[in-house]
């Protein structure tokens, strides 16, 4: 087990040099949203930009893609085949460098169906949060397709429906959280005021950064877009969710520092840039 | 009578601290809209977003979904059958910590019957607001759903609506604040250049805070998205009336110094964490 | 002939008290917007927040509705029976204190029944701007409507047109407008570097604010949208055209500060309550 | 072969005078977008209007006129027959002083159809770009219409597509923009790190600015807004190239110093004011 420190964050990152292009930084897909919860979706899209992805799309259902267009114009939206939920999975998934689904989706069997379809499908790195984990939470044949390209990333509630059990907090949740990521071969983000990453290899790493200000509805979709930047950028799975994490608490903390009890996740995106200056990255 | 100091209001204010979640800042759910009056529930959830809460759903006709979605991603919509009116209740309203109802609904008998439905349902606490004021104002059964959970937020003329005659201003209000909260039994804050803030203990406070530039549209929609904000928190009633009144009048006057005559309810929203700044607040 | 100077905008400002209310600062209807050109009438709306109206409705054609909404949440919309233009007028004009039409309205031959329809029925101060203007001066039936309650703002193409006639620039626009002005007993703001306002009295006022970078699309949307602001807070004709075209001048020129060749009619907006500040106005 | 110098720049840009007014800044007609990339031509439109042009329109699928008025309100929309992709061309195409083409536009045999019939009729200046290239790729007779005045702004990918060829970087691609650029006669912009402008006559500027932060999707619809601006305002085609790459390059740099590898396209656009200072222009 092991503390991060901010050094530890400056050796996982990679440095991209002037003639680095659109490429380098990656293509991200993005699934989520349904009707009444698309903001989720366009939390991770603006996320995954602000963190420095290439080229970003999203999957949604028909009626977001006006939404889409109207909030976002860095980035491509494509729709399924029904209006208001996720009901079919997007065609030539290798079109994209990553992909990250579940924010605002909803738990529907058609949606449920598309996950399917989407984890049985896509051989690159996903990272997979909020509803798809509560989808794979009741269904053990999608358990079954969590691989080590995977980034979970639940909160308790959450982790304690995919475990099917309670986990008694603090203290509960490092051994659970080990169990589940040997179990499954993932990394596992397990998200709290010092969210716990594991490794399959067993490693387990408290992440320092943060601030109760982060407790407020959008900003685990905004974790989920800054991860699966990172993977797009060519992080390892566990690199990512390290800095990811790392970042998303830093930029937490730096909204609040500015907007306290009245931060919301729209200011953790704004705040993103702002931590690589921090950290003396580009 | 008593003229709120700041000393007041942070004694009234809860503390958070860092291991808090979402759930310790509240479930809040917005009720209203109307063809033509969306704004006013964007204000809401807006003002409640920037004041601290931690999930906020709005409850809107059909056509807001889209443009409630395009303008606002931290926020959860859900609609009702109708498309242009409120024309139906929400289910399951236990989900919520507390209700506000009213902005931009319009006064339709339809919207009068959901807001009498949601008035007989739902036991957490409650702001009562705007045209859910003027609908209960004709209505003498919906008088009698009035509980001591509520606070409502009248400006002179809907206080007027609802006592059935004129109130000499300044010096009538006072009288028929005392007398109406002790009637009704719940919190009444009367709007005005001092808003008067009446519990039905017959205690009445003065709210120091404010400035002319709060004399524009959407203004009164804010506070009652304060308010609600605080309900949520887990405040009393009466601590959720004097702070919401307190902050939502130094914003005003926050913004009235940058913006002056030109100051909108959205440099108010704007405003709000830097009233916990100001006041030393997290 | 008179040159305009800030004393002289110092004197014919109201002062606006600490106990003012929504009421004293205006109620205004702003017409306008079709099918490509709904921007126009934002802008207008925007300008006239920002001017310090107290509430502020818009009429336009159904298809700008959620747009509107979407746009700008401290406006009112209303619509008209048809889709994509102007086909009738609103009912009940009585409720506002001034109305403006023109901005983005197009000149099809139902919107100049509209407009006929309102110049005929509305008896308080009006704005005529825009196609407004390029109906009126192909009708000489709308051309009788003018009164002295109106302020007309035409840039020099619109006043030609208007006046029948090619008008000899700079000098020729002089004689042309006291001309216009003592005909139709208007106040006339003729639009341009120094822009001219001829009142029927026969007094013509040299604007001296602005700049070159005023010369962007949308720039005369945001004039009518400053003047009608003042007519609904209660300035003479004289006085709001006056005011309107110096505080209209001032923000293009602290706009073009900043933004230089880039300026766009959103920044001039954003710069009104600056030229509060400036001339040391509540 | 020239290394583009600051004084290279501001001998090329014109001066605007207090006098000046809308027709001087330019009329630009912007024509792209299809359902999913609509972002790309509103990203244009925004640089445009930030470069300084007077008038801008823009031609898009039916569906995305709601999303461009509630986005961009100085802006005027016009849409072609069909709801999802451009399958017609706009009428009156002498109305504008340039026209730009490309940007999310898609390559539907409909599309390459209007593009035919666009760069037969009209006979100002032209900026092509994006999926205007990867038509006119594949098609002979349309490679035939370009003439000398036409910028065309290819990145690497899209110029090999054009030459039908491998280009080898760096090297072969000074060669091959040369024989491109004096096979068709037109001013080629290759995009890159160091973007190459090539003139038919054979001249080659390199240019100094640009960073690895404008790596991001949509810097490319922004550097076609940016000279098409320019060729608006007057500009000859090879000072709106020059020019063109020379700002977009800088607003990249600085808004690069802020937002790091966090940069967007918005962004840029939202610097191209500060160039102009950077640069002492107007």
């Amino acid at each position: 087990r092991y503390f991060v420190e901010e050094k530890d964050i400056l050796e996982r990152h990679k440095i991209f040099h002037k003639a680095s292009h659109k490429g380098d930084f990656g293509k991200v897909l993005l699934v989520g949203g349904s009707k009444g919860k698309l903001g989720a979706i366009m939390l991770s899209a603006k996320a995954a930009l602000r963190t420095g992805s290439g080229l970003i799309s999203t999957f949604v259902p028909g009626f977001g893609l006006p939404i889409m267009q109207s909030s976002i114009h860095e980035v491509m939206v494509e729709t399924c085949t029904g209006n208001d939920i996720l009901d079919s999975a997007p065609e030539n998934l290798d079109r994209f460098d990553t992909i990250a689904i579940g924010p605002g989706m909803g738990t529907d069997e058609k949606t449920a169906e598309a996950l399917k379809n989407i984890l049985e499908s896509y051989k690159g790195k996903m990272v997979i949060d909020a509803d798809a984990l509560n989808i794979i939470a009741k269904r053990k044949d999608l358990k079954e397709l969590i691989t080590s390209q995977m980034i979970l990333t639940p909160h308790l509630k959450e982790f304690e429906r995919m475990v099917g059990d309670d986990v008694k907090y603090p203290e509960g949740r490092i051994e659970k959280a080990l169990e589940f990521s040997q179990t499954y071969g993932c990394v596992l983000i397990l998200k709290g005021l010092h969210s716990l990453i594991t490794t399959p290899a067993g490693i387990q790493y408290f992440n320092p950064t943060g601030s109760q200000f982060l407790a407020t509805g959008g900003t685990g979709d905004v974790l989920t877009g800054v991860v699966a930047s990172y993977l797009g950028q060519g992080y390892s799975v566990e690199n990512a969710a390290l800095c990811g994490v790392y970042h998303h608490g830093l930029a937490g903390q730096l909204a609040g520092e500015d907007q306290r009890r009245g931060t919301i996740a729209s200011d953790v995106i704004e705040k993103i840039p702002e931590t690589y200056k921090n950290l003396g990255l580009s």
